[in-house]
């Protein structure tokens, strides 16, 4: 019979099985993501920044960002300087949005915080030019969004040659700078994260400042927001952040230990790979691409195997 | 002062503001996906079948299902009759994986539950003849998965011209049918939807059955489970599963009515370019592109405008 162990979805580490010939058509078996995983280097890790590492500590559990300075420098500077003054201790949750975005910054309309040694407002980082990042691997997907894609140091980002610039795109948990009108009406005091289909629409529309590298379902669960755009239309229903902090801020001892894959590694490739064309015996028909969005940029403990990759 | 209200990431409505010439670079205002909306007009909308539509009822409320018989006409009558002899009451939400999929089935390893009237398991229905669907729209977008896609009677699809065939994609939302290694091994009895990215690598290795047409936050913000895959690894973190049922098998006061925005419309046209090329203010630069999982796919009360579209 059938068991709900078994009606999984796909199934790593699927031995193989000799195949009579009248199934010869089933795709051969290669290496999933999870075994990428397992079979890279160290060498092909890099440890977190600790001064490029925002704990945004929720009632229910921290979650970490990553913060891309080569491509928001302002910005990233910015929001270091907020969260040493203590600007997000206190503030919350704001707004989820079902398949859109899960944004936090201050709650209070009528006396709102004041910014300290932070800078209340900043010019756009919506692009960078090329030569400012050095680190960019393409991918050899075609994207509908942007002549060029691929990965800058642990980051999905576009290129476009004909005007010189490049930026970082709205995948899955990245993390950017809510704005008003004005390009530069943003100081990294509101932020948001993305939960849901890639909103690539909003690239090159907004500074786009890092990725979160763990803790995504504490955001990715919040309940959705019953206001327009998701905005909580009760106090009481607003998350509130217990502190931000810098992970250099924060005793060792406390601190996550993650590593990031590093995305100009070979095993980096053959992660994208694996997720472009899987092999069977479950997959019957190989995707032959794969999206921007969808290649799965691995994190785990430093030194480890993760537990459910 | 910066106000929360207004830190939005897109601002619909927002009246036409005077430029100076300096500024006079902004896109041109045009009409957002909600101003579409307002101005489509009545026929441009479909009620739902309802000897096609699911409640699936949780203890937080209803989720409603649209079902796809054009796509999966063996597996939409399988679960017809799964759902009519009563197959899916009291089972329950077995996994949920972040950026992944929400799944249910029955939780009872050790003695599942038999199917009475039901098949135990049928032929895939991964992809059709293109002539067996005849209301695919095109969209002009580029598409890495796929030679074309569009939409075909309110669900995302793809076909290639190549070998014949049309299949629904996996986007956001989307409900497909859990099966193990072989092709053949589902029936309907377990479900999943996606809840994150679009995983269009399942494309054409999987029966999709239908779309999430409501009730998407209570799938969405499942707490994600710990096991394998986001299974849950204790039997008291399973959501409980009240009752599936057909809406024509509930009574007329009881039931959802809802409309879906017919995606032959020239309503539905403009929807997909509002969302491909947005005007200002708040947009700097219009994408000039949207992909298939990202064009909205309306759904108000019916007759109705929606609260916050």
């Amino acid at each position: 019979m059938k068991r709900w162990t078994s009606l999984c979805l796909f199934l790593p580490f699927v031995p193989f099985v000799p195949l009579l010939p009248a199934l010869a058509a089933e795709l051969p078996p290669k290496p999933s993501v999870a075994d990428v995983i397992k079979a890279s280097r160290p060498a092909e890790w890099r440890a977190l920044d600790p001064a490029s590492t925002l704990y945004l500590e929720l009632p229910a559990g921290r979650v970490v960002i990553e913060l891309a300075p080569a491509y928001a420098p302002a910005h990233v500077a910015n929001i270091r300087a907020l969260v040493r003054e203590g600007y997000f201790d206190g503030l919350a949750i704001l707004r989820a949005q079902d398949n859109f975005v899960v944004q936090w910054g201050d709650p209070d309309e009528q006396t709102p915080r004041a910014v300290k040694t932070a800078k209340p407002k900043l010019p756009a980082e919506f692009t960078i030019p090329l030569k400012s990042d050095k680190d960019f691997v393409p991918l050899p997907d075609r994207d509908g969004y942007a002549p060029q894609v691929g990965h800058s140091n642990g980051f999905p980002a576009a290129r476009d040659p004909r005007t010189g610039r490049a930026w970082l795109t709205h995948c899955y948990g990245m993390v950017g700078v809510a704005r008003d009108v004005d390009a530069g009406s943003g100081n990294g005091g509101a932020l948001y994260a993305v939960i849901g289909q890639a909103p690539r629409q909003l690239d090159r529309n907004i500074t786009v400042v890092g990725r979160v590298v763990d803790g995504m379902p504490l955001l990715s669960t919040m309940p959705r927001g019953a206001g327009a755009m998701g905005f909580y239309d009760k106090p009481e229903q607003m998350v509130p952040i217990r502190t931000v902090k810098l992970a250099a801020d924060v005793p060792e001892d406390q601190r996550a230990h993650l590593e990031v894959m590093r995305t100009d590694s070979a095993s980096f490739k053959a992660v994208a790979e694996a997720q472009r064309n899987r092999g069977g015996p479950w997959t019957k028909v190989a995707a032959g691409h794969v999206d921007l969005c969808n290649v799965p940029i691995p994190v785990r403990q430093q030194g480890s195997q993760p537990p459910n990759s």
